[in-house]
């Protein structure tokens, strides 16, 4: 594997997925993703500026980054982007009230929301409560509306829980879109104002960011196409459903052929910590004069998946 | 509106839709839509040879036609053509296995069908019985297939029950295609392997052949393709979402502009009965000499719609 200063040259900021990245959710709330707690940490400590990005949409933030930290991460809630306070920014903005299909878990983001007589859907990561008879009222609400405008937080097609995979939003998404002849807008990654609003508060541009996630069509494709680079992990739902020799499945067929795998967020490359005071470096890419550094993983090189056609870095 | 001998010149055989044509779902069974039981009696005393060809796939035959029968319908089961008895056929012949994500109310159709170890899935109207959990295990079975089949009984978008619009199959069947990123084989209106049997077992060509629906995609748009002529009558989901003055949602606009609207199955012009033993008449436009003959009905000359754009006859 080529040595960080060479693949990522220039990058300043990491957009890290949180789930199938940092942890596998399930059961008890899941668990974290071997070696993810430590990288983050190694992260953390480097000279690289660090967010979270993710579609995660049944649970608020407030859940979400309280899970994160019984599981050991080291991260704060505003350290994350997440799709529902994004939509009620959007909501407020166009002086919509929603219709919500969401989960109970993030029905708090949107109680400063004005949901009474509904001018529109807002679908979200429902579980359970993607109920016949739930999917069928947000229809007949978009049907009787003169111009139905239906939000989608997020538009993936399934995530991976310890239990096995699981359906997203992206395929109810999907189901709506073709009952009542219209097209969702999706709040959340891909979407490249979700990007830019991540990069905003990460104050990071484009060109000089990554995004870190295990889903080929909301992170890698959706970074790519906004001008960032992208790293595929194998973990998450990555792992259980393709192979390194697979190929992509046709879904995803017209998505930019070449981007970068990682086994697992534990196997990151790491640069040096950000320099103590009193360091006299001056070129990022030099070593620090401090005499601590962060070792970097080593795994990729020894299972001998470095220069394997996949693993080529995908430049925007 | 054009005399019968002109407009469907050379028409033999009617195929009539079940749901929103003949009747609207719903409580205690739902009711007949005014007017059509009188006009399939009408239409049977006719020359016209008819039989019913549905994507219903809640009810199996047997079961939707001992309803139709307690509303009054002059029907019987080797008149139906339904996908789910269609399904079975395909499934014998090509060695599959489903899963089935079917209602109650269909399942005894597959009882002579082997589910065990499934190495394909069959989704049809499951109403309620499509929960999260039930849509999730057909996912989970089609992704771990090596080459995943996923048969949709007709692909619906929704139709309407004596209570409000219902999502049909067809949503769902959107979902798990997104979902496996794969295209779901649909048995059933308007697949053109359906209309061919309807017709093989009425025994009439398509050019001599009229379907009579309120699905515009399903009922007209197949129709029109297989080279039948097609009415869309304006009873059933028609009446809930669409004047006659209204553009067709994006979802359709691929469909061909021009068909003949009909207020309901009740206004359809009726052309002679057939001709009783003695009759001498040869040629089939004109008048049976016998001294009895079916009145036409009138309402759509009264009502003023006749000669409008949306009112034309599209040949094939």
């Amino acid at each position: 594997m080529a040595a960080w200063s060479e693949r990522l040259a220039g990058v300043s900021g990491v957009l890290l997925d949180i789930s199938g990245v940092l942890y596998d959710g399930g059961e008890g709330g899941g668990a974290a993703i071997a070696g993810s707690v430590e990288a983050v940490a190694r992260l953390k400590r480097s000279r690289l500026k660090v967010r979270f990005c993710t579609n995660e949409s049944q649970k608020s933030r407030a859940d979400l980054v309280g899970l994160l930290r019984r599981l050991g991460f080291d991260v704060s809630e505003g350290e994350v982007t997440a799709p529902a306070p994004a939509a009620c920014l959007i909501l407020k903005q166009r002086g919509l009230r929603p219709h919500l299909l969401v989960h109970d878990g993030v029905r708090s983001e949107f109680d400063q929301i004005d949901t009474s007589n509904p001018n529109c859907v807002v679908i979200a990561d429902a579980g359970e409560g993607f109920s016949y008879q739930n999917m069928n009222k947000a229809f007949q609400v978009l049907m009787e509306l003169e111009n139905p405008v239906l939000f989608s937080l997020g538009k993936g097609r399934y995530y991976k829980e310890t239990s096995g995979l699981m359906l997203d939003v992206g395929p109810y998404m999907k189901a709506l879109e073709y009952a009542c002849g219209i097209e969702a807008e999706v709040v959340g990654k891909p979407s490249p104002e979700f990007f830019k609003s991540a990069l905003q508060e990460m104050g990071v541009e484009a060109h000089e960011a990554i995004m870190i996630g295990d889903d080929i069509v909301g992170d890698v494709g959706g970074a790519q196409r906004y001008g960032m680079r992208a790293l595929q992990v194998r973990t998450g739902k990555f792992s259980s459903t393709m192979g390194p020799q697979e190929p992509l499945p046709p879904a995803t067929s017209s998505l930019p052929r070449r981007w970068c795998l990682l086994s697992s967020l534990s196997c990151l490359p790491v640069p040096p910590p950000a320099c103590p005071p009193g360091c006299l470096r001056r070129q990022p890419d030099l070593p620090c004069t401090s005499p601590a550094s962060t070792p970097h993983c080593l795994r990729d090189q020894a299972e001998g998946r470095a220069g394997s056609a996949a693993a080529q870095l995908a430049l925007p």
